[in-house]
């Protein structure tokens, strides 16, 4: 995955922005970024990431400018991870991927993992561009999500998974010393 | 790069999604297809990947239902790549995708790669989704496309090149025997 190269051999656009984003852990990484996880451990619990693996990807959406550190904490230092206007100008991409995934990619049988409701007009706001309701644009800023019942359980399960492995990983650690 | 998982360990339909198409090279054959380059050899010379890992690709993309193989000649066995309705269905990824990289990975000084024309209006429809002109939602199916001059001429340029490379290729071969 190369990142800002010095010599664009391309003009093509979808080449550039697949140069940035063309890699399945970097859109993860921008999902959760999406969806309000901010921390490392959170973006890697939902991921599924190594943490060198959450690390380069981060590291690489920073140089790209798609996302900036912010310090929460002075001791420790700790950051959290905020999307840039360049990285929030790639919702319509995400809002795409999750339309076509949505369509293509799971059974009938299966739920929607978030619903969407258009706050303008109230109504669930469909897979877009456009509202299911009111046929305007959908904008990030308008939207309430609503993770369905599956959804919400699989990533509490994850969040629940990611803590008891780093648990026992310091019960490893303090036996090990 | 996993394709078509046997259980599906999530309901996130971004997830599902880039579990096919989470690769950079992946979205430039689907780019090419889209393009419509059908034949192995000009998706390879144009987005300059090796014929391995083009067929790998082309590969994934049947199992997974985005393409389809054609056969144009019987003797000797040639066949084509066409996309399926699923393969169609992914170009408001691309769309996005274009917009996204027009806008926040190119220069101020950089022309467009591509020109579309929305056919209803008869007037240039921008970056989407709606059309610049007339707000209605752009359709593949009613986009004519004007490449820029210093985009056609990098891509007859990489033409160019894969046919020298082709011919080089052939002599040292020739050479060989």
């Amino acid at each position: 995955m190369a990142i800002n190269k010095a010599v664009p051999e391309t003009l093509c656009p979808i080449s550039r922005a697949e140069d940035i984003v063309g890699d399945r852990w970097t859109v993860l990484v921008l999902r959760e970024l999406f969806m309000g996880s901010h921390r490392f451990d959170d973006i890697q619990a939902q991921t599924g990431g190594t943490p060198q693996m959450i690390a380069t990807r981060l590291k690489n959406m920073e140089s790209a400018g798609l996302v900036a550190r912010h310090r929460y904490s002075e001791r420790p230092p700790r950051y959290e991870y905020r999307l840039t206007e360049k990285g929030e100008a790639f919702y319509p991409v995400v809002i795409a991927l999750r339309a076509w995934g949505e369509t293509w990619c799971k059974s009938q049988e299966e739920e929607l993992a978030v619903t969407y409701i258009h706050k303008p007009c109230g109504e669930p706001a469909g897979l877009g561009p456009l509202c299911a309701h009111c046929a305007q644009p959908l904008r990030r800023g308008e939207l309430s999500s609503q993770p369905g019942v599956a959804y919400s359980a699989e990533r509490q399960a994850r969040r629940e998974a990611f803590k008891g492995s780093r648990s026992s990983a310091s019960v490893a650690q303090a036996e090990d010393a």
